[in-house]
């Protein structure tokens, strides 16, 4: 198993895995300590400043200000690159009843701006099995709201001619059930320490499932794509809270005769209430849906979001706003592209200049305007789009 | 989870379930005590007496020498049919390195029975992906194995318009796995129990696997052949060893809408060397093999074959040969298809009046016809019929 085992220990202060993401009493979580625990690599302004050169393009917000953190082997993918050599993207969803929320549209945000910024195919898995195995959902619920999730994901712009996405239940089968064995079976002679690495109650349905999950790192799990380019490696962006189903691939990787895949990763997108996690998707005041409307979205914000200001007009003017815990300021860094703005509105809240609702109404104003333009992209995908993302087909100019 | 729980003990006299199969102390499996812990049904004279009626056709010298001596609702798929509602058969095979030994055969010679009598359709899996998580051995090879497994299954006569032979490798995937994993959903609910009712060491891969070889016995599982199907009821001649995995079954199947599939089990075929488990694969001595030459069976029989005899003629001829413990005999049993002639060897041959030498050389012709038959047939299966056997394909005529 690769650096970053971790051990169950005594004292465990936060909790991030696939299946939980907590905290230490209700503090924010501690990403500089997480990347010690998983053991991979911070990623830093020189990698940044690298992918700038490479692609032509100011690097993606989401990149500039260290939201995409942490990273595994990112620079091998941008050594290759460098060569010549091109790779391929793999993300992923997990298809839940709810709307999605912002929080759910960064990583495909991201992933839309690396296809551009590379022009390299991508594979989109809709783990519509595991949801089905998981929640008190039949199958066929789990295949429908696989398609409206689709919808979501093809409204952030992803390249038809460079895109599959595929539903497990549909597409598991053939080259990818064998590959599922396949890593099954180097997982299994290794079982100790990947129990171990997980050091989470571990069922015999998540173990299957990290398989199914694992299966999309590799080229050949994609014939119709990639035959005869088993050379071919594989970038995915994700959040954090997924390196351990990575890490176990990661390991498998080499005994298969494929390259590691690489991995850029996300903090999360923390909750209206505060910065303690994931928002949850049981409080639905917890987040901005991308059904909400302008209304919903501006009481939302005036009503939950965690505030750094102080308690008074008076005591703000003198203090200033803890930026440190304010939400706002954190929401407006995620979509606020305008880095001098940006830059601005921390200068004078920070100050005490600028008072919570201005900056509130500033944040409603720029949500307002991302979901918006997101609720007209949805409303134009058609099924039949759908059907053309999701048919198991040759992409022949994936790489051009 | 229904009757037949088989806790752990802790004197556990002997063990049965799909992964072991050892006697007390070198002695014989007590068939009678694991039907009565296992809770299936004795396969009694009047079931096969009604078999006979039913079907119009003798019961094979397995029903009616109790080779096949339990069952769980076999009654209920006669009741069944009686009213003119057939059944389909689904019966499997893990594909091994080996060539096939006569035990092998036995289930697949009773299945062609089975599917002539009451004319019903077959599906046969082919279970390359257990072997190739478990063996030491690549996915092409397992499937390579699978074909050749299949040649010999095919050789035992199936018919065409009624059987459908599958790999897991090539048919695992959409309504099949949606199953799976409808099953899988049941189990872990129920997780507890199950684990309980295996009571052996449960590895996540088991797991996997229990799973896909449950997916068969619902109709569904195959829409190419039983689409609008879904009241179609299930009958599984195996081994009693199979009965655990089938129990799991059993318990999903209502909560899934289907009937739950009826077994008819068998005893297991003996070694050479004697009657206390199943034959072992890794002492080719231990079997005949179909590949085996008159010559090479006329050897291993006198060499190995455990005698119920006397040590001396003399002692012989006086105190007549345990039959019990024979195993000429219980192989005759198994193959020598007249009833009169049987009976002659075992009165002679137990009074003292015929000495072993007589009983094996008889033996010996036996078993080179029946082996000498099916290779013969086995030579004359193509690669098409195999790809014929193998296609995905509706069965129009599996009723006729």
């Amino acid at each position: 198993m690769e650096k970053g085992e971790d051990k169950h220990e005594e004292e465990q202060d936060q909790v991030v895995n696939p299946w939980e993401v907590t905290a230490k009493d209700g503090g924010k979580i501690d990403y500089d300590k997480l990347i010690d625990k998983f053991g991979c690599q911070r990623l830093e302004e020189p990698l940044v400043d690298r992918v700038q050169r490479l692609t032509g393009r100011p690097p993606h917000v989401f990149l500039r200000r260290g939201v995409f953190f942490a990273h595994r082997d990112f620079d091998e993918i941008l050594n290759a690159y460098e060569k010549g050599k091109k790779f391929y993207l793999y993300t992923g969803r997990g298809p839940s009843s709810e709307a999605l929320h912002l929080g759910h549209l960064v990583p495909f945000m991201f992933t839309k701006y690396l296809q551009d910024a590379f022009k390299v195919p991508l594979v989109i898995q809709l783990t519509d099995d595991e949801k089905c195995m998981w929640k008190n959902l039949s199958v066929e619920e789990c295949q429908r709201l696989a398609r409206e999730n689709a919808k979501d994901i093809i409204a952030c712009g992803f390249d038809i001619t460079k895109t599959f996405i595929f539903s497990d239940f549909d597409y598991v089968g053939g080259s990818f059930y064998k590959n599922m064995v396949r890593i099954a079976k180097c997982v299994t002679y290794n079982k100790v320490s990947f129990l171990e690495a997980f050091s989470v109650l571990y069922t015999s349905g998540d173990f299957t499932f990290a398989v199914v999950q694992a299966a999309p790192s590799f080229p050949s799990s994609f014939p119709h794509l990639f035959s005869g380019k088993d050379d071919l490696r594989c970038l995915i962006p994700c959040a954090i809270d997924q390196d351990p189903y990575f890490r176990m691939t990661r390991d498998v990787a080499p005994r298969l005769g494929y390259h590691k895949p690489s991995l850029i990763e996300s903090s999360f997108f923390p909750a209206l209430q505060g910065e303690t996690g994931k928002m949850s998707a049981s409080d639905p005041n917890s987040a901005i849906y991308v059904t909400d409307s302008a209304k919903v979205i501006k009481n939302k914000i005036n009503k939950y979001a965690f505030s750094g200001g102080q308690d008074s007009v008076e005591k703000h003017r003198e203090l200033g706003a803890n930026l440190e815990v304010d939400i706002p300021v954190k929401y407006l860094s995620f979509f606020l592209e305008d880095d001098a703005e940006l830059e601005h509105i921390k200068t004078e809240y920070g100050a005490g200049r600028m008072l919570t609702g201005e900056v509130k109404k500033r944040l409603a104003d720029v949500l307002t305007e991302v979901v918006d333009r997101h609720r007209a992209a949805r409303a134009a995908v058609t099924e039949e789009m759908v059907d053309a993302f999701m048919a198991v087909r040759p992409l022949p100019n994936m790489f051009d």
